[in-house]
């Protein structure tokens, strides 16, 4: 019975994370959880005492699978081959999804930063770390003389970030993935990324 | 009396952008409505058939606003001056409101872009011209030599309208606008814009 509880919260929460990341905290009601699950109300409440605690699970197992996330996109033989499979493996998952949901970061970002100081926390601990990983990266290349060494790697990591969450946007308003593919090409160029892994970017500009 | 009756639509639109932006549209209700616009329900349904409908008159007012902003902001003798004084007043607006709502039409694109076909297409008309603006500008740049002239135009354009927005993004995820003023002293570098008018953004990266 225990085992059935936990296969049963986790069908909860794989549900409650697709929906959220569709469709957000705010346009998603309890009524769209019970349909996407499959679940009674009364079992949701066994499990979650509210949809906001719900939320916050789905949000911090988000961030620790987007950890892993960053740590198997992040490698390559060289701090270029890194960030290039980086952009690489980030533009494969938003293809992948053909878009849909977009990040589920930027998202909550936008929708609830000035709502819920909780959410907001783990949103930012997930721009932090992203951000210092890139940073570390950019480090090594200054330091082996693959990328410029007047780059200022903290603004670089957060530029890149930001481009990032940027053209991801920019890809949903348009639902046109080239509007992603493009500003990470611009940023491989920044670096001058060059080789296989990017070959498909086409034109670099920068 | 029909003086009145425009009066109190213009009052019940403003309090619905307000609303809008800060809690974006699946995050507002409709008591929330009545509460910010001090309108009688009836007289909300007097004004418009629905929610989605005031949300749209108040994203197409928003774009017309934006597109009178874009015009004033984009000022200056040389074309670098036009892109410092547009940054310049991006980040002035976002530190006015100390960050609060973000930018309606980057809330929009994520909460309802794969939700509300219409909503979408007038966020995607803003970026289109947003960007169409910039690469005019660009486009001045590289023919009096202000910029480089290996760089793409409409490439540059691009990233600029999605560093702003990842930029704001990331603000908000701080809760500090230095995220923001950051991104654009490094798009500023980028395009090696210098002078009084970015002189406040400190060291220039890029």
């Amino acid at each position: 019975m225990r085992d059935k509880g936990i296969r049963t919260r986790e069908r909860v929460l794989a549900g409650a994370t697709e929906i959220f990341h569709r469709q957000g905290f705010s346009g998603t009601s309890i009524h769209d959880l019970i349909r996407e699950t499959g679940v009674k109300k009364g079992n949701l409440y066994h499990f979650f005492r509210s949809k906001e605690e719900m939320g916050l699970e789905v949000l911090t197992r988000a961030r620790d699978d987007f950890f892993t996330f960053l740590e198997n996109s992040l490698q390559g033989d060289r701090p270029s081959d890194q960030l290039a499979n980086h952009f690489e493996s980030i533009l494969r998952y938003h293809e992948g999804r053909n878009l849909l949901g977009g990040c589920i970061f930027g998202n909550t970002a936008l929708e609830m930063s000035d709502r819920n100081e909780t959410y907001r926390n783990v949103i930012h601990s997930v721009f932090v770390e992203w951000r210092r990983s890139i940073r570390e990266v950019l480090e090594t290349a200054i330091r082996s003389g693959e990328v410029r060494k007047d780059l200022d790697p903290e603004a670089m990591a957060r530029h890149i970030v930001a481009t990032v969450e940027g053209g991801i946007l920019l890809a949903r308003a348009s639902r046109n993935p080239a509007d992603l593919k493009e500003c990470l090409a611009v940023l491989a160029g920044l670096f001058g990324i060059g080789g296989e892994a990017t070959g498909r970017w086409g034109k670099q500009t920068g």
